[in-house]
């Protein structure tokens, strides 16, 4: 029962560790030690090269370290196990955070204030109030529906939109293309949690920021992305800010991660940009749920969280 | 039924208008346009002169045109009448907003990633979970309370301090004196929403900054004080911020308002300055809370936050 690990920039040893610790009766390789790729049963990754798990012939499931399974699905030759990805609620926690704390920022206008405490100024100007805007979040899987309703709590009027229709207590829900537009119609602040797959790519492009409304509560439309850079289209964002179609936006992940120097997003003064870790699960709660995962495996149980490669998460 | 009307530095015109249209059976005088003192029934106001209000000898109500009290109470020849503060949902949803908003930018280092992005750097630090933050609430009035909720659903770890010993759901709460140290003991965030008092005064000092623990999940205490300036003592939070005893801070009120050009405070990396505009509730849902209470009164029902001069609030 041996297990291939691969962690890319993260710190390998300390993996090693964790998941030997976890799992004492599995022998668990990095991928550089493996002179046996007959007996690997089990991988767990993060971003290894195309064609790397092609290599294990009797592989039984494919565990990726994290949320995201797009570098496992674009890889040409992933082999036919069942893949699964990491829900926990550790991670499902920190993306609220995160979602609930970029829309108070713009809401409550932060950097508007933080610029005025460095210029020296007392000056108050009336902001709305929560009810009075209307959060749009793209995606409602188990990310989305738990920040709709913490957002909910805080007192926004939330929206949301996915694939299938869903029933969601306080929320308005949204499904299919024509619901899209009738979202993005009422929306003052956009919260994309999408995957990315290839019906999401390119999706956050000029064409989606002019269906949003430009006399809401804000005084214009924000958008936040903490779902998968690759569904953005960075030019036009900045085009979009330029115009006035978008008056802020965060941005937790980008098309080419880290964000190349140069590009305009670093520096403009009403993007507020993240490095990816809107949701960086910590390394115990990850370990935790794949070794748990792992372990209904073995005991024939279903595993939760298998991806359904048909939609791509 | 004459009502005066006194609202220091607030547009007087637009606030006559708005209770003259809810109100159109009494009559509203600004108190510069009063030359029947005897007549005046209510008093609303925001900061009259101390002893303005003992000119209306027939005075029944005062109402504040906010939460706060302090400067009514603080008026030596303020009449023995029943004092009425606005207690809205809509100041107490800003109120928790601003709290929510503050704990996240501190708990997310937002200031951090803010100078990384300016500085054109991309670097991720492994953040705390929410659940690994203790959150200390001085007060649990109506706004603590509040507070204290939507903290704890965005997965905090809540505590709350009283003058009276309280039981909420899901808050560990402390009561009087020894309760205080020992919440002290064990907070990371300290958010302080009490009135001004005789006892809260200069509260937030040297002292009480040194009982705060020193190896939280943030690395060191940060203080969030959004009820009243001069419940702080701003040379101590400066000093206590120079000798780690605090990391970080957010402070919406000031001992003096505008805060005084030159005070350090405004150009301290690690404190975030708002102009006392963490709960301005809306004109719209405070003049209906005013009217309601009024019409309460006149129908010899019992009005709704009625002022305990004895505590203060």
């Amino acid at each position: 029962m041996t297990i291939a690990l691969y962690t890319k920039g993260w710190n390998q040893n300390q993996w090693l560790d964790r998941f030997r610790q976890m799992l004492p009766n599995h022998v668990i390789r990095s991928f550089d030690e493996i002179d046996d790729p007959e007996n690997i049963r089990y991988a767990m990754v993060w971003k290894p090269e195309p064609g790397a798990l092609a290599l294990f012939p009797n592989l039984e499931v494919i565990f990726s370290l994290g949320a995201g399974v797009d570098f496992l699905l674009n890889d040409p030759d992933l082999p036919a196990v069942p893949v699964v990805r990491v829900v926990d609620t550790d991670l499902t926690n920190r993306m609220s955070e995160y979602v609930v704390l970029q829309c108070l920022l713009h809401h409550r206008r932060s950097l508007s204030y933080m610029r005025f405490q460095q210029a020296g100024i007392w000056m108050d100007r009336e902001d709305a109030a929560a009810k009075e805007i209307r959060v749009g979040l793209l995606g409602l899987g188990v990310l989305g529906q738990d920040a709709a309703h913490k957002l909910s709590v805080m007192g926004y009027d939330v929206m949301g939109w996915s694939r299938s229709p869903k029933t969601l207590d306080g929320i308005r829900s949204f499904a299919g293309e024509h619901g899209l537009d009738d979202m993005l119609s009422q929306t003052d602040i956009l919260v994309c949690l999408l995957p990315h797959t290839p019906e999401t790519e390119g999706m956050l492009n000029l064409d989606l920021f002019k269906k949003l409304p430009r006399d809401g509560a804000l005084g214009g439309p924000v958008l936040i992305n903490a779902g998968r850079g690759k569904v953005q289209v960075e030019r036009d964002i900045m085009e979009a800010m330029d115009e006035g179609l978008l008056i802020g936006a965060s941005l937790d992940v980008f098309e080419e991660e880290p964000l190349r120097d140069g590009s305009p997003i670093w520096s403009h003064p009403n993007i507020i940009l993240t490095p990816h870790n809107a949701a960086a699960s910590s390394a115990g709660a990850l370990t935790d749920y794949v070794v748990k995962q792992l372990k209904l495996h073995e005991s024939g149980k279903p595993m939760e969280s298998v991806v359904d490669r048909a939609v791509g998460y």
